[in-house]
């Protein structure tokens, strides 16, 4: 997607076809930072630290990080490893299990020599896949927001379809396109009068500091707010539809997603508005059904809640990123990444195989791949 | 309450008897700085700003303005004036209206040389009365929490009572005690097992920067979380029970707090969890029935969204408040200050008169007052 008039992925081979290119994006909206790496180490940092986020968009790191150990060292013992330590860098998401088993599965059976090309071209395969099944979520979104226009009887001369948002599930947070903010950006490009607020989405600040810049950047009309004012929000009728991605869904249609996520499912419910949630078929874990017991939450460092990272603004300093600590040094902090939406709370998942009811994940298999 | 180890109010008369010291609480954690105003426009300004803030606070700090004003000019006009530019100064929470009032009924008979002294004398009886009223929302709430702990058979030796409040409805938002917290203290003076996790309540983190410093400095354990958290701790058994003050209560049992309150509320219903709420009777105001209909929702700057102020931690840098900036330069930011909490979601409404039901707002006329 655009940024300054320039079209970018979150991730790209570079030119030597050995090494890996990604947007820092601890580094946004403040700086644009492209970064290389050249070991599974690296790639292992990079998902820990958040370089790179976004379920779809680790996963496809991930596989290019197998890539990058095999080009190194192609045998067992070296595959083995770099699965082991990717898979667990982050252990929420189900895409990166999911894009790193591909990988294992297409190499292992192969001799050392062809190892690090076929994980390259299964990774490549996986990047491609992603986006084209983020432009599929966006299209079938689109005809999701065009029903809601309708059934709500919404002007668009007006006002705008106001739709809110909750972390970053945008371009960022794939190689392109986007889940949740696919459909916005196709209806924003199909001329749909449309405005998104935006979850700031503590402690990390994905809403403020990512999805502000991608809709910024694309010019779609936006308004931050912190995450406390969803609720408000809703009940003054400032809300038609609340739009989230996922990390990982239960086969029982639970939706796992940033921390806060399940507060805006419980408020859409309380005020009759619809909850989408846009993932890939990917995101879903066949293995499981109960969300709240069966996924496991990843808990991060307490200094992302105690301390906070900006742009320096004090008029005689220089505009620089800045460490902030918020609270008494006495304090400690807790800090779990994800919570768990009930899928009585979800209206409709978003795929790339088409729309569905979240009781009926199932069906997803009878639905024919485009 | 106490400061490292030395008792604090929230507010007192100077010894000169005619200005008023408060604390500033803008500057904490970080620093504990008195301020001292000599006029009535002083203090309109230190409302507005939140150098004093919570509900009960803005009411006593108003009630003093007047004697500022009246001490300068005991005039009609004077008098009239002050009252409309404090009145003005905050919108929602309506014990500042309550105190302004009870000030000018009580001087506007009077000639004019006794009129500072009279609004001196009704500020010190609402600053008293304040502390007194949160002393006993302290005895009221400490028996709830002693009979919760009997309902869940919560074995105390094995782990604490667990809370979770919003935003500072401790002794920095009243005189002293303050309410949602008046009980907590209350609670750990008797040798109960309690723990509280903090909202940081964005955007102005009151949580984080003062919940956390008062309750640390009682010795109260707590641990700090982002807005987002509330949800999945109480998804996974880890709060007993939620408790927050309000800043206005219709005689329909509906609570306007700080925002991001109602979304809490939900969680907790959702969770079978008691909703407390702890407010003087002076927070209920008797002339609406309907709180999303009727409570002037106060919009605040968009600098405290898109913008933070914490203590500079970069190593190399003085330990300075530094404000930093958190999003895009194109990115607007909108900012409600409280949001509303039907009665449906409260459980129990704690008040210095007793506990009642919320949809039984108006039996608290025929509890005596103690």
């Amino acid at each position: 997607m655009n940024i300054l008039g320039k079209e970018w992925k979150t991730i790209w081979v570079e030119e030597d076809g050995r090494s890996i290119g990604v947007i820092d994006q601890t580094k946004l909206p403040h700086n644009l930072t492209p970064v290389t790496f050249n070991s599974c180490k690296e790639v292992v940092e990079a998902i820990k630290n958040m370089v790179v986020r976004g379920a779809p968009l680790i996963g496809v790191t991930g596989a290019y990080g197998l890539m990058l150990a095999l080009k190194d060292d192609p045998s067992d013992a070296s595959l083995m490893l770099a699965f082991k330590q990717l898979n667990s860098a982050r252990p929420t998401a189900i895409n990166l299990h999911w894009s790193l088993c591909r990988v294992v599965d297409k190499v292992k059976p192969l001799e050392y020599k062809l190892r690090a090309k076929a994980a390259k071209l299964e990774a490549d395969l996986i990047a491609m896949e992603d986006e084209r099944n983020c432009e599929l979520i966006g299209d079938f979104g689109l005809d999701l927001f065009i029903n809601l226009v309708e059934e709500k009887s919404i002007d668009l001369k007006a006002r705008p379809l106001n739709l809110l948002t909750h972390c970053n599930a945008g371009w960022l947070a794939t190689v392109n396109w986007g889940t949740a903010l696919s459909p916005v950006y196709k209806a924003h490009r199909a001329g749909l009068n449309i405005h998104v607020w935006v979850d700031e989405t503590r402690p990390r600040n994905q809403g403020a500091s990512l999805t502000t810049f991608e809709l910024g950047c694309e010019g779609v009309p936006h308004t931050l707010v912190v995450d406390n004012a969803g609720g408000y929000l809703m009940q003054s009728g400032q809300v038609d539809a609340v739009i989230v991605g996922s990390d990982r869904i239960t086969r029982g249609g639970d939706v796992c997603n940033k921390i806060g996520t399940y507060l805006k499912a419980l408020a859409a419910k309380d005020n009759g508005l619809p909850f989408y949630v846009a993932a890939p078929v990917s995101t879903i874990d066949w293995t499981i059904d109960d969300g709240l017991s069966d996924i496991p939450i990843e808990i991060r460092s307490q200094m992302e809640v105690t301390h906070i990272n900006g742009l320096n603004s004090s008029a005689f300093a220089k505009q620089e990123e800045t460490l902030i600590k918020l609270s008494p040094n006495f304090t400690k902090a807790f800090n779990p990444a994800f919570d768990i939406t009930p899928s009585s709370l979800v209206t409709t998942l978003i795929t790339e195989r088409g729309v569905l009811r979240p009781d009926d994940v199932g069906s997803i298999l009878t639905l024919s791949n485009v």
